[in-house]
């Protein structure tokens, strides 16, 4: 196995940057782990574990999230953590610190772990690099690098498969969107291969896919009948404002009528097929209302386990860490 | 009575979101409870209530307001509520996403109450409704939507009224200001009517007066002596710079001229009457500095009274939402 | 000894406002106070404090600095107080309403404590003043105001410096770059005379000057190297980026080659000579990366140490406070 920043020498993580490389035996404990943050029947978010009790979680976001940023800052408070929210986007780096002099102050303010958002790809990578040199008692948790890597959300992506099609092993799974762009995309489609699905495809129009995509394992489809036939889950992409009316892309309303995932469309599903969207979503853009509001989605129910599987990545990377702090690391 | 999404069939609230159709006996009950978070003599605020222990208060403004949310938060957390903070502006809502995407969202992030400021007439309402659908748990609370409500500064006006004058039923109470545009006047009549005061008057320009403002029962004077006299409490609005060189309004100064409220035109009004304002103040432009500093101001008291109420109606909303729970409901 | 907003008939401290006015055992004594903070030998921050439990500090920041409200916050918390934070930039200000109705808003709303930074020299006195009037139970901390002052800098520079030089007796100081607009510089060469360094000296071109500065008791040198001869401290100033480029200085290159702290120019200093910065670095404008990230730099102990020094003064206020209203002020 090559050298990561995220893994300790038995495999087990130091911080969360990426899916790839992890097994699946640990990505599946990883999914396991959350079911203790819910109760089950309801998906109620359970509440008040004294995990964290005295540990300060950082949220770093240079680039600007609302929704991502509150979804780790709930899991770490439901753990007991105190959450510090530091926006840095028209602040110290606007002011020409460079990045890991930021990160060094941070550090220097003794922070057990960091939650980093940051529109440049590698950007989270290169911070868990350097914490592991100058200071490898904090923990780093990548929360989106430009357009690389996702991990929690592959992760809540993968709890929200497997709880409702039990197994990974016979599905075909398809992702609908801009995979160029999209850390979203890469993340999962590591996960699922990884986990063993037979069948991955992606779907979208050429100027929307990165060269030598099927090296990762996928099928490409360029239309959306074909791609979606027999699938069993459907992950539709959100579309970047910015990509709309660029050169790749002429207009909102041609990539509806082209990519948008309509009840027609998935009307080349498989029975029960499931849909999943990052969110926020564009309705009428990329997936119409009737669809996202139907009960094949289960893009809420996405944002609850998110919730979870960010509960249970924190409390892992505690619990390596206190192992590392008593000799076993 | 015709049906509102903010009571439930005993007319008691699920949601707190407009004065309008409130009952008197329910709004005394809400003042009358403020009075337990406040140490009288001394006016001290209270805290450290146990009541909204394990509760996870979402404060979600869509329109900025540093005041108003500082004082919501305040009193969620002296009732021992987590309080999350979400400035949606230019976030999720600038990423195309739907208001009802956004909220389906934080509901699936299982929050236990919404405290909603929103610059459109309605929206919370459409919050609220939406609410009731898909998750009758969570409650909503109105902090004030586009020109149509704001009923905790209504109830917070009422209450310092009530301090300092003892009823309601013998009084002579003029608002001056764009009526038009004031969810704060809006709500303010509405309360005042409610409490049976018999005489609430409206003094503005004509351009800044919404037309049959005459069917909210209240009289119209274009000028401020007259509309002053013999008045117990005035309640001065602030004017919006929008306003101003627009249209509807030559200039500050002109506006300060007929309808700035100075020591002079004070004088019409009855001996010991008592200015409000909901802040914040444009000294020079609706209220003279004399004015505003004088013993007859009471408007720092009304932001102390404003975090009493607010601990009021989220205790209110909690105990109701208990009782619901316990099959009383 | 004049008046003096900050401090009480003892000379013992209401406000921190100001080094200017403080004696030698008290600036001493809170240094020494900052000692309980941190656990030495690996400087480690101490937390969880019950000093101010139940106290709410509202963190009042007119000008926007992640970093040190990040450090004031985090200060706050580990003495166990609820943190407010308001961010009154684009906020209120921008609606017109004046300072002190900002002020008197935040004390209506009851808080124990201010923590203010703002753009205007002298702003924070006059809020301290005010606030001396209108409701003397809360404590005013300044994080810097305008050119004026930033006590906290100052005193966590004091604390960095005794650690690395044990005494202030005998060494020779050297502060280098834009005096002129610099609340660190005003505030490190008052705490520097106060604490008998008997040799402070200011290195800049005479741009970046203020008129009159010998009479601060500094010494003024246009030259580097003779301005770094035989030093035991440097002190290295941020260029703020509006500077650049601006009638006082041609260009970032020319600073650095005149200006700029090399491994070269650090040759003319005493051995073991140490380096400060308050942060953010412009790397390759005022300090060379070989010197930032040198042995003698100190730089990152400078922020650990800052908010033990945060802690200690928060804390000393809060036994004043605690005294005065016991009788002994």
């Amino acid at each position: 196995m090559s050298y990561s920043p995220q893994t300790n020498k038995n495999g087990r993580l130091n911080h969360l940057l990426t899916i790839e490389g992890l097994t699946r035996k640990y990505i599946i404990e990883i999914l396991d782990h959350a079911n203790r943050f819910l109760s089950f029947g309801d998906t109620i978010l359970l509440k008040n574990f004294p995990i964290l009790k005295g540990r300060c979680v950082f949220n770093i976001f240079f680039e600007n999230s609302t929704r991502t940023s509150s979804t780790f800052e709930i899991a770490a408070r439901r753990l007991s953590a105190d959450v510090m929210k530091l926006n840095i986007t028209g602040s110290s780096s606007s002011k020409g610190e460079s990045l890991l002099d930021t990160i060094d102050n941070l550090i220097a303010m003794q922070a057990d772990m960091f939650v980093v958002r940051h529109s440049c790809s590698g950007a989270v990578n290169l911070i868990a690099e350097h914490v592991n040199r100058v200071s490898p008692n904090i923990q780093v948790l990548n929360a989106g690098d430009g357009c690389h890597s996702h991990p929690t959300q592959a992760l809540l992506d993968m709890y929200t498969i497997r709880l409702f099609k039990k197994n990974f092993r016979n599905l075909r799974v398809a992702i609908i969107g801009d995979i160029s762009h999209s850390r979203v995309a890469r993340s999962d489609i590591w996960a699922l291969s990884i986990l063993g699905v037979p069948e991955i495809r992606v779907i979208a129009p050429m100027t929307l896919l990165p060269v030598d995509i099927e090296e990762m394992g996928v099928t490409v489809y360029s239309d959306l009948s074909n791609g979606l036939k027999d699938v069993d889950v459907v992950i539709v992409l959100r579309l970047q404002n910015e990509r709309i009316s660029s050169p790749v892309l002429p207009s909102a309303q041609e990539y509806f009528k082209f990519y948008g995932l309509t009840e027609e469309a998935m009307g080349n599903c498989s029975e029960n097929a499931i849909v999943l969207h990052p969110g926020p979503m564009n309705r009428g853009v990329e997936i119409d209302s009737k669809v996202a509001d139907s009960a094949s989605s289960v893009i809420l129910k996405q944002v609850t386990f998110g919730i979870a599987i960010r509960m249970a990545v924190m409390d892992i990377l505690h619990q390596e860490k206190s192992e590392k702090d008593n000799g076993y690391g």
